[in-house]
């Protein structure tokens, strides 16, 4: 089959309005970690900001449309980067269809065996360009041509990922460790503070070059908000991506979530969140850790603990005015603004 | 789900090179009608000399990826309509990317349990696009619009469709008729001219009301190659549709198969094909019948079978050299100008 391997046609990215011969206004080269609806979050804020954003994804999922592709084709978890890709759409007819189109998941009529149920279209369509392009980076870049996307998605590895944590259940009246294997199932099983020594497979697997890449050459690393054990702490297992986070001349933020009491935080306040990522990568320092007032807790125990990683606390109401405990994406961009710009 | 309904972003068609002040030749309003492979060679052809081209698609197909989608999600078949398509990408690295993703089919690693094998992404994209939209023909014409397709491809009804055919088998010693159900099986048992009363269900299905404005507008209406009994013939099954071919003011082109020997039509000459439309639609008449040489067999009785139609034949190579018994997309292009140019 002929397939075109050149550079992707050039979608052209609109830009500010401005005067002729007024002075273009920087933005600053921002590189956000996570996974899931928290770094959809993250994103939807930070391309109001920018056009110089790169994503770094997580690839351990294991669950869902994504679990069953990775197993029947033996490909990356698609998932995550399709929704990172959404989240950066082009807010145009076009850029706002082809994003539906890619979140759109099939249901199979009552009654029929139905083995696309469920399946959201847009993973397809990765995995698709995946297969004739054999290369992850260029055929997420093809997928975000289509969706006019602002900025770039890369996964954090170019191999699927397995993310495993050991918990202590009670046995016969005794304490045993058992080990959770998998994300779906660790993000149910961690029950807070009860999950120690979790660890990603391959152990050293290779970072994919255009995360590591974009990390070294920002000017703001972002992690978080996501689920804390299966969507941030992931990028902080992986060695050549941890070295990158901790060796970058960036600024970094750590951005804490809108409750601290998911199912693989029950039970765990803000300080406990950072004592997770403190324990797995004591080298890791931040400048600063971005939180809403409502889930800081004590606020001088929270500070003194932000202090000891190295950063200040930036306190802000970044919250959803529904009630739901997720994050605005326009107050948690006039939050990265004003931290751009003080820093 | 916030959904576009408005009209399609414009894709920019490129016009022919002319000087300015140079009239602008007049292409003419094209119709072509069929399914599969015999359609894409007839579109292949077409696109070359007209921007005004619609493809009026067979939706009867129960076999296949296609086959699969009827079933789980109870969607119109859309392998033909994703070949038609196809077949009318822009030729550029673009449209030829997002034509090679649509025609792309998943393989299941060996040994997995394979859901997802042999499913097309362009049949799961163009489904995707009716449940967004709710219209066969807008999903259409967003897909064409993502592969920069020249021309509009509508579905024959808007109903998928079923077709069947009895056929006579020995039974101890004596004759039975049996009635072949669906498309996939009607190919493989109809042996020629052992078929009889082929027919579509629903009887009356309602033609798409786009083929058929289409069809009273169009200076040219072909039918075929293709399929005899499950591309060509099921368009003049079809009441509405048949109607709309015998009283249009546009002229009739019957093109003819380069091989008369499908299992369909085994021991078939080319006089037999034209009777099987004479005897189904009998009020359906002809202005040409193309038809290659090699194909026509007694050169009188062709043209008298064709005269019987009220047409005349055009013989030319219009055959593959490749040795393959299919059009040859320039050879065919070059008799339908000629024959554009003529009437």
């Amino acid at each position: 089959m002929a397939l075109f391997s050149g550079p992707l046609p050039l979608i052209p990215v609109p830009t500010a309005n401005r005067r002729d011969g007024e002075p273009v206004e920087k933005t600053p080269s921002v590189v956000a970690l996570g996974g899931g609806h928290g770094l959809s979050a993250s994103l939807s804020a930070l391309r109001l900001l920018t056009q110089d954003l790169t994503a770094v994804v997580t690839v351990a999922d294991d669950g869902g449309s994504s679990g069953r592709l990775r197993r029947e084709l033996g490909v990356l978890p698609p998932g995550d980067l399709r929704m990172a890709l959404a989240a950066l759409c082009d807010d145009t007819d076009w850029g706002r269809t082809w994003r539906d189109v890619m979140q759109h998941r099939f249901t199979s009529t009552e009654g029929v065996e139905g083995s696309l149920d469920n399946h959201a279209l847009g993973n397809l369509l990765i995995v698709t360009l995946w297969e004739l392009l054999g290369d992850p980076v260029a055929g997420l870049q093809w997928a975000g041509a289509l969706l006019g996307a602002r900025g770039k998605v890369v996964p954090m590895a170019s191999v699927p990922l397995t993310i495993e944590g050991d918990i202590l259940t009670e046995s016969g009246g005794g304490l045993r460790v058992k080990t959770i294997v998998g994300q779906a199932q660790l993000a149910v099983a961690a029950e807070g503070g009860n999950v120690s020594n979790v660890r990603l497979l391959p152990e050293a697997a290779p970072a994919c070059k255009d995360a590591l890449e974009a990390i070294e050459l920002a000017d703001w690393v972002i992690l978080g908000p996501g689920s804390w054990y299966t969507s941030v702490l992931p990028h902080l297992l992986l060695p050549e991506l941890r070295d990158a986070l901790c060796r970058t001349s960036a600024r970094r933020c750590l951005t804490m979530n809108m409750t601290n009491d998911t199912k693989e935080t029950q039970g765990m306040t803000a300080v406990d969140h950072l004592a997770v990522i403190k324990r797995y990568a004591p080298e890791f320092t931040v400048d600063v850790v971005l939180a809403d007032p409502a889930v800081v807790g004590d606020r001088a125990q929270f500070e003194a603990a932000v202090a000891g990683m190295g950063g200040r606390a930036v306190l802000g109401k970044v919250g959803s005015s529904t009630g739901k405990p997720v994050h605005d994406p326009l107050r948690l961009a006039t939050a990265y603004k004003d931290m751009f710009g003080e820093n």
